[in-house]
């Protein structure tokens, strides 16, 4: 495999709101028991944001990042939020968060939406620009609060879902590490299969009865996307290797989605990926929504069990039905 | 000026909701005069989408696009839906326009938000990635349906926007067409001027009393954004002529984004564009948040007021507060 687009890893950062919830707590809120919680999503703890916005929270992230990096925000050209939670309607999420981190008028805000694949596409996008000399520096900073709109009448969901913050700054690369290739496939029977139905203009807020209506909460039918995603996974990666000319062999770390705990499992072993390169964390913060795969990348390189040169992938399902790959080379 | 990122428009189209709502309608809605809605805002006639969402608005104009271009959706990589109205809070529009236009799963959905940047930001991010043959063919479409989220008690703004869509398919070229540069600059003590304040994360539906709080709604300080803008804008192209050695002159027409016929006749003479060369079509539509420069762009290739060769610019204010120009030759 050869590096399409040339780009390196500067630095990275996370941040979680302080308010950790044990899967105890969320068994007893949901009144369901703590077996239950824990064989269906294996999510022992999550951090609930409370007085913290997604704009707060990114700033943290991204100040670390940036430490991380020994990069300073006049260094960077633009700031990509990557997420599927907005703080606010309008303005988007990386205005907010340009102003909480009071950042020079020189870096551009941005926002990338694509659910759970938003840190992935963002990637994508920061590798090309990158590659083109567009920019010098990016920030790409994936901050999410699902906490909010949790509906405790879906369990499946409400005791999976976890806030948190991840950051990542990149640079550019004479194609000596960078992205190798981006692939993706949609299937969009299973578009409502997760999805808040009210408050965009769809259902605006007017035509909901009040304001504590289910309608406003997330909705997610587990069971139906692994059982789409399953179908359709093992013929994406079958394709992917035979344009790539490449296998699960070839990577020193699968780093999925945190979809949830039973599901990568059976998904590993379907798609025959060795338990030893498949990255799982699920348990220790939730399914983060797009800030999932850059927590388990920034572990990954924070804890040294990837390294310069090894090449990885990112995977991962997300609403649309998107399952999505991105290959790179640290 | 050379093409950084090479791209060539291979074809265009709109789509307007049919409920055309004159200015007299509006100012009887809102209790003010005829002369004070045409004095301040210019807009004659807008349309007000209402039994259609987003999806639907944006797969009419897609479909206008692809006819246009004489693509098929079985030739389309990526849909990039450019915009900062969501029909939905979860999933993205563009996984919702991917299932009303039952596009094949080879299509990858994603969202480009930066307001009425939107648009912009998303052709040079497709720029790029075709300049990288990662993608042939891309379709950016803006949709926008600010009509459901107007403030009738914010006049300024309630008089002035629009729905509509516009789309673009957009396809490689060896740098004879393409993106000439791109520019912008963020001053967020400006990030709060125009907003919705509530039903994302930070003021979550159920913290709100009821469903018709105008904290649903959008409100936007015109006068102040049109202030804070004209402090910049002089300093703001005299760097980007300066950066590219060219000025007004060196293009055939400059796309504004259409805030208000008042604000953009004041802005041009301040930055001494000349008219035949400034496009403004808001009186026809209103100001259609990020579908505004598509709508002028497109506009102005069917009516063949540009055309192969020459070079325009795309110039926008949006939420941020950000400005920005993109160049591109046709």
């Amino acid at each position: 495999m050869d590096v399409s687009c040339g780009f390196s890893i500067l630095g990275s950062g996370s941040y979680l709101p302080e308010n950790a919830v044990s899967a105890a707590q969320i068994a007893e809120k949901m009144n369901v028991s703590l077996k239950w919680v824990l064989g269906k999503t294996g999510v022992e703890t999550r951090y609930f944001a409370e007085n913290e916005s997604i704009a707060s929270m990114a700033a943290k992230a991204v100040n670390k990042a940036l430490e991380n990096a020994g990069v300073t925000a006049s260094d960077v050209d633009l700031l990509i939020a990557a997420g599927g939670t907005p703080d606010q309607p309008i303005p988007h999420n990386s205005a907010l968060i340009h102003k909480e981190l009071d950042f020079p008028s020189t870096v551009t805000p941005l926002d990338v939406d694509a659910t759970c694949m938003s840190f992935i596409q963002a990637t994508k996008i920061a590798a090309s620009l990158l590659e083109n000399k567009i920019y010098k520096n990016i920030v790409v900073v994936s901050a999410e609060k699902p906490s909010v709109g949790l509906d405790y009448n879906w369990p499946e969901s409400a005791a999976l879902l976890g806030d948190g913050a991840v950051a990542f700054v990149f640079g550019s690369s004479e194609k000596t590490s960078g992205m190798l290739f981006s692939e993706f496939t949609t299937i969009n029977e299973g578009v409502h299969l997760a999805e808040i139905p009210a408050g965009g203009t769809r259902i605006p807020p007017k035509q909901i009865k009040n304001t504590e209506s289910d309608q406003f909460l997330f909705k997610m039918e587990g069971q139906k996307i692994y059982k789409l995603a399953s179908k359709y996974l093992p013929d994406f990666f079958e394709s992917l290797f035979s344009k790539q000319d490449c296998s699960f062999d070839d990577f020193k770390m699968v780093v999925p989605h945190q979809a949830s705990l039973m599901g990568l499992g059976l998904m590993r072993r379907k798609l025959g990926i060795p338990k030893e390169k498949f990255y799982i964390n699920v348990e220790n913060y939730g399914n983060l929504v797009a800030a999932s795969v850059p927590m388990a990348l920034h572990e990954l390189l924070h804890d040294k069990k990837v390294k310069k040169g090894d090449d990885i992938m990112l995977a991962c399902t997300a609403a649309g039905l998107t399952l999505g790959a991105l290959g790179i080379r640290l």
